[in-house]
């Protein structure tokens, strides 16, 4: 382990997946003891990170908005990260701890991975795992996500049809995630493949505004990009 | 909602991969309200997902260790949990919440589906997400699970050879769980696909006893049942 006397650490903090209370015992204290947190938000607006931690956060901290374009480009503008690296360097090289908030898990297709991608060599960084939303989704919709020796297959829906097409071909347990405005092209691959009457939905999981619909009750056009589709290929007999 | 008047309450609690404090809020304040605590242990001596919890036990909980053969059957005897269920269902039909401690995340390879299959019909139950095996590994390995659109693949290891060696042809990011005494085979499917080079082994992460070892460096017979293999294409590359 390198010695980086003086210098702040950098801590990936997951903070689960909407409910302030999936946080962990380690994050919260990690949080709270930070001089610096940052946290990605939209171009404008409100932060969702910083808005699931508000509850618990006790003000004095110095606040950085990391700013991602959502949605000119299918992945965020890595100069935004170049930035944000500069300036949270900034706050390490002065000694000061930063503490990035990140929604579910840092290394679960979070964006954390490219904040640690330009600091890890440079700086200390730890990562604490938190709940992500495949789990939360499941425990919510009261749907086992795999058991014994099943095989889980995870796929992002901005993928071609026929790509999820073919994944989901036989598929045991599956996780169709980031949802959102590719939903009819996903429905239309689940009823080609007969998986719909396995399939379930829901948005937002363990946030206030959550909502599970039947997959044929959502508007074909209006899932939000924090919506997952569950597949599992024996339904609920668990016993 | 049904209305279960004047019955107790089953959680089913994720506990986290094995650090007390990555434990959530949510399922702290559960474990602490509930009178009667249950847990998975081996035939005979400690369970570790009791351990886990112990810094956070104040005493005065009735306590049920549901005991599971580990080692004679390749999945655990499902009478065990016809009589937990009957055990758990007599303090709840008395009016006692129920509080059933899950290793990692209830519905994530978890043996809590064995009770929620025979008990949510007949009671309210909650599960509570936890941080998973699978984000913990990543996080202490400080390499990512998945990103962009990538597919995540997670294999249990006891699968045959080659089922293993079919999906883990031209993978994206893939998790092998459970290695145990599969090592070997899984090491020689690795280096039959020449992953190994891409390959991540970690045991028992964020516990105190956890190990980070090189593939060649890990004994063949020697692997504990929590111990992972994590797999990406694209390596440490994420700028």
């Amino acid at each position: 382990m390198t010695i980086h006397n003086g210098r702040g650490r950098l801590y990936g903090l997951g903070i689960g997946p909407g409910d302030p209370e999936l946080i962990t015992l380690k994050a919260l204290r990690l949080l709270q003891a930070a001089p610096v947190v940052a946290y990605p938000a939209p171009d404008t607006g409100d932060s969702l990170a910083r808005a699931i931690v508000s509850p618990h956060l006790k003000g004095g901290q110095a606040e950085i908005a990391i700013r991602v374009p959502m949605v000119t480009a299918r992945f965020p503008a890595q100069e935004v990260y170049d930035q944000a690296a500069e300036e949270l360097g900034e706050h390490l090289e002065a000694g000061r701890d930063v503490a990035v908030l990140c929604e579910g898990d840092p290394f679960f297709y979070g964006s954390f991975m490219y904040l640690f991608g330009r600091m890890a060599e440079r700086f200390q960084v730890e990562v604490v795992p938190g709940v992500s939303s495949l789990t939360a989704c499941a425990a919510t919709l009261g749907t086992a996500l795999a058991a014994r020796n099943d095989i889980l297959t995870v796929l992002p829906a901005p993928l071609d049809a026929e790509v999820l097409k073919q994944r989901l071909q036989g598929v045991e347990a599956a996780a169709i995630i980031k949802v959102g405005r590719h939903f009819a092209k996903v429905k239309q691959v689940l009823d080609d493949l007969e998986l719909s009457d396995r399939a379930h939905y829901i948005e937002r999981a363990t946030m206030e505004t959550q909502r599970i619909l039947p997959l044929d009750q959502v508007a074909e056009e209006g899932a939000p990009y924090f919506s997952m589709i569950l597949i599992h290929r024996r339904g609920e007999a668990w016993t």
